[in-house]
């Protein structure tokens, strides 16, 4: 891709983090002493206002400062803008934020040479509809999960793709995750690794009674209905693990590739495999 | 063991199931015209009252009719009594109510007349210790489970066997479970079959982070230990699935073999695997 | 797809299975009524002799009568032709021999007016390189595997993916399996089901040392070396489970997508789900 | 258990390996210097003579030096010998191999005064039944397996326990494994760790055609009988994976809990817990 000029640079921080907040004063400097300008300095947990998500959006550069709940957060802040996204890790490295702290100030200088690899990842939408209305909806960057309340019983969900009758699922839920999710909740789950350029999401029930009800990897210009069939008490409909609406009987959620994805500044010394073996632990 | 008589018969019955109903009523008319009394007819799901348990556990027999869900409310109702269950299904065969309808009178005068094997099921005493004081107490046939809210992110849950530090698991929940009980939710979560007779307990973590993290089986007269550690909103502790009771953090759930065993009747014509390979659709 | 006329089939079936045979006497009759040529007729595990191989890829439609094993010889015999195929069960549904025996005539009129789906199966290409040279290559509707022998301890196996380092695997062996593969060992291995239009490769471990060591999906559009690092005798690489070549240490796997994939007829009637849902026993 | 003098020590090293021979070579000084014969020193992998093996069981302490596999290799010499062993480790922390080098000779200290912990380890003993004749015995520490040939399709293996049929497995095999071998090989066929000292074997499938074919736990006081049904070539019994017999269809391998357990030392900083923490990488 054509790179851009770098003139605006919004900070996603993880909030309460003397860490993050740290680097963020460094930062700011940093771009001060530049010239660049500081659009925006935003907390991850905050309730995000139009004003807070449109200084990210209208940056050329995002930098998020924190773990991979603040780089999840901050992909949802972003919305359909396909600004750059560079994530710092202040913590053990993450799949997602995959640049040292010690990394950030030599990679600016890259970035700002217009020398770096972009990774786009795929970004759901999911739109909860009761009877016939849209009563919410969202974009998650690792995945959609509806999930049973601590003691239910077990749920039933009806799966169908492109209108095709998939399966019910008898579970304590089920992940709808996209591959850059596919190590996350998914892979607890019993899920598969998804590699992230993939056009894929896969399905993987939670717990399901029927124990031949395996996870599905399906394409990701399908559509995906949900359905809840069974009346339980305290079923909720979650995004990326952070957001949350309770869902009731007949409830159908709606899953569809997001239309931008996130694009996410990779090192140039480490790729996908190299934090896979680092976060799973194979390498010797 | 030795035989005893059957004067009075107690019968547990599924709640609003027309069948387990009629089953009952034909049970009233055969055990009056045999001159033996019909102690008590429990609903499986009422509130049991202390004067009801009674009468389940002063019988000489109690009766289930229902599934397996009903067999598991009677013997918590049952209590501290030795009192021999037969369980007949209403459904599909179930692995505790493993008698079909058509075979209960046929295996009542077998009863009768002493002709009939026993299986002892361990059960388990749960009690649940909040800042020193037990604030709840309860026997399981299958599982205590302690499970996080639909939205929560994962719970961390401290395990001691003996006082020795196992693990602490970060994990959507965490079952413990009775060989009876292997066969349950442990099994949706990943768990190994245990063969009923064993003096075994299994805990199973439910999706853990720590993919490593697999299910460990230890003797079922070691006092286990779990704590709560994280501080999370909805955490709950279920008592085979059906009562439930809301966790804080520090809280610390004991688990213990109760001191009596459920007292199952086995069919004559069928044995644990035959069971097991129909309800798991082994066969060819 | 344009329909092209009929005018010679061919027909592989189910080496001495009298029903197979049976179906196709009388599928030689029907041909013979309509004027079109049968133009050859093979069993399924004959040495396939070029002449022959070249009556499948010559005709205008080629008829599998047998099971899954009857189509994967099929398909391997094929070669690079783009000839559609039709199988034909003879036995319990088939995962690729979706059709009945009593819907064969009713399918072959629809052909034949040119009203008829197909679904496009990936294959893949594997080449063995021993010391720089390739001394083998075979084409693959399901599954490349490579696995130890039974006595023999762990293997190792390098995988690299578009020359990137994934992983060295050990374990008992590897799948690299096409979507058509993932519900046949990949599945009984612990991989995720992949709905057969993806381009994906999934690269299962078999018994990893590592528990870590979780299925991967992978484009179809890379290039997967596999290479056997350890010193073991009598690991074998194993093409659809029909063909073998023993492997020694340092000898090279590569792994591509074949250039043309299997162009299988589809029932009207029946969907990639509801074969799923009856084979995997998925039901009520 | 009474404490008994220690007069003779026998030691079981692994081969070729510098460091153990090393550690060996210390070991003699330390012994003559206190006055103690070395009855024996045996490479783990040589062809056990009946006088080496001899040299284990008379002695009044076996010290193993190497890894876990020297330590199933002289829990095998040793036979029915009731003498303490214990396990040093020349790599990595093993299961069963829990001391290090460095603790070896405070170890012996508290050895010889009489203080020191023993675990009592089950072992199994399998018998290979041809045409009702016993072709084969032998014991193990770990597991007995039936293992596919690597080209070979899946094989058919009946089960059952104390006679009663528990099921045709269809599958590369079978791991029947004793609490110590739960966390070798069994662990990376899917099934659960058994703590040490229970009553119990595990009897996990080798990636099952059937996927509810799960782990069963059963007590080892049960006789298991395996029959190889199906006609493979190929087909090996493994005992501890160190010693193949080649099986025929109709084969019938009876596991039985041997009459002696191995006694193994337990060092007195480390628990069951710690080791299996510290090897599936739980910790923190």
């Amino acid at each position: 891709m054509e790179p851009k000029d770098i003139n605006a640079v919004s900070v996603v921080v993880k909030p309460n983090d003397p860490g993050a907040n740290a680097t963020a004063d460094e930062l700011a400097s940093w771009l001060a002493s530049r010239g660049i300008s500081l659009a925006g300095r935003i907390p991850a947990d905050a309730v995000t206002t139009d004003d807070e998500a449109s200084l990210l959006g209208t940056a050329d550069l995002v930098v998020v400062l924190g773990g991979d709940g603040t780089m999840i957060a901050a992909a949802r802040m972003i919305g359909d803008s396909t600004v750059p996204v560079i994530g710092v890790n202040h913590g053990s490295l993450g799949y997602l934020t995959e640049f040292r702290i010690e990394e950030l100030f030599a990679a600016l200088e890259s970035i700002l040479a217009g020398d770096y690899a972009l990774d786009e990842r795929v970004m759901l939408r999911a739109d909860l509809i009761r009877r016939g209305e849209k009563i919410a909806t969202g974009r998650v960057l690792n995945d959609v999960v509806i999930n049973k309340a601590a003691l239910a019983r077990i749920i039933e969900i009806e799966v169908r793709l492109d209108g095709l009758f998939v399966n019910q699922f008898r579970a304590d839920g089920l992940i709808t995750a996209t591959p850059t999710g596919s190590t996350a909740y998914n892979l607890s789950a019993g899920g598969p690794i998804i590699y992230p350029s993939m056009n894929a999401i896969v399905l993987t029930p939670i717990c399901p009674f029927t124990l031949t009800n395996r996870p599905i990897v399906v394409p990701d210009d399908a559509r995906i209905e949900l359905t809840l069939e069974s009346e339980n008490e305290g079923v909720v409909l979650s995004l990326d693990g952070q957001t949350g609406y309770p869902l009731r009987a007949g409830d159908r959620v709606e899953v569809r590739k997001s239309e931008t994805p996130l694009r996410l500044i990779q090192p140039g010394n480490r790729n996908y495999f190299d934090v896979l073996r680092d976060k799973l632990r194979w390498g010797r």
